[in-house]
């Protein structure tokens, strides 16, 4: 055994090394105090971020890799709920879900423009600003409805259908806004990828889970492997890699594998095989998101005033949006729905990025995107809870189903 | 939920997660393959990487996120491998083992730098090839002890015990390659480095070690956590980043860790939470490997001699220092030890790397370093099972002794 490292200098890697130890640290610490003190962890997890990262100690500097781990805890995340996840249950809340992932969806993308033309902004401005309001981050909102064992409620599943109708909506936005900002739309394009996102989330939804529901032992021994546990990460790699490449989130395809795998439960114990790495991978996503945060930028009085601005509008808009959509199922679960769509988490961040490298996002509204982004995630985590132990003390409909 | 990708364009993460698939599954493949036709499987996941890599089919390009991958899948091998061995069963092989380490590094090292002399390369070159020579890479044969499930016995502790040394004497000869190679030797600042790795390896085996049996709750609920998991993990990467830091191998601290946490396991599930983590990441260590095969560089006869000569001098050297340093054993294990002490792995890929980065290894050099390492890496799985075979029949010595 040699070293990795040259004397008396760290490679890369060895650096790398030192940021998941440093970021995992502090997000277990954050998640533990958070826990204590009796509020959700992932709040914690992503103080913890903000804390280590460039706004505060400076101990760990959000680069490539830590991208990349922060993508794998978002997407082992979601196949983790879509494990929990029939595709029954979603069938049931389809026109519903359906709606809140429209309503939520247009509204703030309205309002976005708008505000944007009221500033003076151009009209390329506008729509990414608009773009940045309609991103909802389902990880956020599904990791509090996991911690909070509501995961199989009929409000929590309306949460997860719209958000996957809300990402094909967001595409199309989005797709509209960078050909603005670069050569122009092009129309046809983006209707073939739209069809191609339809096609795939269809397809794996339907036919996938239709295929593993009648030949479950395909990931068994000895047929495949002697353990689920690789067939169903490789099939949650796979269904995430082809998701982004066609454009799509990849946390959707991993959803879809999660929902794949589930009907094979009964049979494998692929569950909790899974657990550790849902363990060890999504506190990287939520510190990742802390780190983020950039107080320097935040601290011009207008800035500030824009970031209230926005970060209002964006709360109720969606709100507003999520709300009509859900009302037929009572006002208690309509608004637990609506506040579970506000969170705009990494998703609104990634759109900031995409607006500031076309040059359609000045470094301010980017700060302001990505503040309105991380208050958002850190402001519905309590008021979920809120809304969830108040209608478990009346009716018990946000109390668990299954 | 939005994109992470614009549309029609992937975005740098999206296809690092096309990348973790491709390996992920091509190592599964050839895992699979393998066990059926009865070989080695990590023999299989290393074809598959030579297979997918730029070698062969080039659909990876061993880039940055897959070397991090690689990395946590050899730390997670070393702390699993750690976790399987107490300090007692390293403190009964204690001198044996610092034989076939010390004597295991002098002879490849002076056949090394003779070698390099005999064929009128300077003495900064001849250094670096002696100091290829030298590197053992502990984590193949470990992972080829687990799979055999013979890591227990008096050879096998033998073979880790010797790995440590082996790697402290590494670091000492590739510190003045390093310095040769550079601005001259600084003799002070190594031995700085030299008694940094020695108080570390010391310090943790025995204190960390001591520590833990006398307070393995530590890491139990509801002290620290929930689950050992995270604390475990967050252990091994602690260590594996501060040995790395302190120019050990990151391995050797994730042993160390493994070995602290080992004292814990009656009282914790610790094992079986881990198991998923080892069983995830490690492929993509076995695969990275064979990514970095070059057949073009080997299609020159000169290269090819030179490439024949270089493995053989490393077999030889290693066999016979390591099986001199073990010969008190008996032949049967003095052998089983020698050919475990052979494969070079990833430390001969590495050192090569450093080697060219400096700038003393020419490109056909490089290229016979990697080939010497990746032809000892699968030579000797099959020759292992075949050693450990006999003596089964023959006297149990290689058998579980635990």
């Amino acid at each position: 055994v040699l070293p990795d490292a040259p004397v008396l200098a760290a490679t890369p890697v060895a650096d790398v090394l030192l940021d998941l130890f440093v970021v995992l640290l502090a997000a277990k610490i954050g998640d533990e105090i958070f826990k204590r003190i009796r509020q959700p962890a992932i709040v914690g997890e992503i103080l913890a971020g903000v804390v280590i990262g460039p706004a505060a100690l400076g101990l760990v500097q959000p680069g490539e890799p830590l991208k990349v781990f922060a993508e794998l805890g978002v997407v082992f995340l979601l196949f983790w709920v879509g494990l929990e996840t029939r595709i029954s249950d979603l069938r049931e809340v389809g026109r519903v879900a359906a709606q809140v992932g429209v309503l939520g969806a247009v509204l703030p993308l309205v309002a976005g423009i708008a505000l944007g033309l009221l500033l003076g902004e151009g009209t390329d401005t506008s729509i990414f600003l608009g773009a940045a309001l309609v991103a909802t981050s389902v990880g956020i909102t599904a990791a509090v409805l996991m911690e909070m064992g509501v995961l199989k409620t009929r409000a929590s599943r309306t949460i997860l259908g719209a958000a996957i109708v809300d990402d094909v909506l967001a595409m199309i936005v989005l797709g509209v806004a960078i050909g603005l900002a670069g050569k122009g739309v092009d129309v046809a394009s983006i209707a073939v990828v739209v069809v191609l996102a339809v096609a795939f989330v269809a397809f794996f939804s339907l036919g996938g889970t239709a295929f593993m529901r009648r030949r479950p032992q395909i990931l068994e021994a000895p047929r495949f492997s002697e353990s689920p546990l690789l067939p169903a990460v490789i099939l949650c790699l796979g269904l995430a890699a082809l998701a982004a490449q066609i454009g799509l989130a990849a946390i959707i395809g991993a959803f879809l594998a999660g929902m794949m795998v589930s009907e094979t439960k009964e049979l494998t114990p692929v569950g909790r095989e899974i657990e550790p790495l849902y363990a060890f991978f999504p506190p990287f996503f939520f510190a990742f998101i802390g780190t983020q945060v950039d107080l320097g930028a935040l601290a011009d009085a207008g800035t500030l005033a824009m970031l209230a601005g926005v970060t209002g509008l964006a709360i109720a808009t969606k709100l507003a949006g999520a709300w009509l959509g859900a009302r037929t199922l009572g006002p208690q679960e309509a608004a637990f729905v609506g506040v579970g769509m506000v969170p705009r988490g990494e998703v609104g961040i990634i759109v900031a990025g995409i607006g500031e490298a076309a040059g359609v996002l000045s470094a301010d509204l980017f700060a302001v995107v990505v503040g309105m982004s991380v208050i958002t995630t850190l402001a519905v985590p309590p008021v979920l809870r809120m809304i969830a132990r108040r209608g478990l003390a009346a009716s018990g409909a946000a109390g668990p189903s299954a």
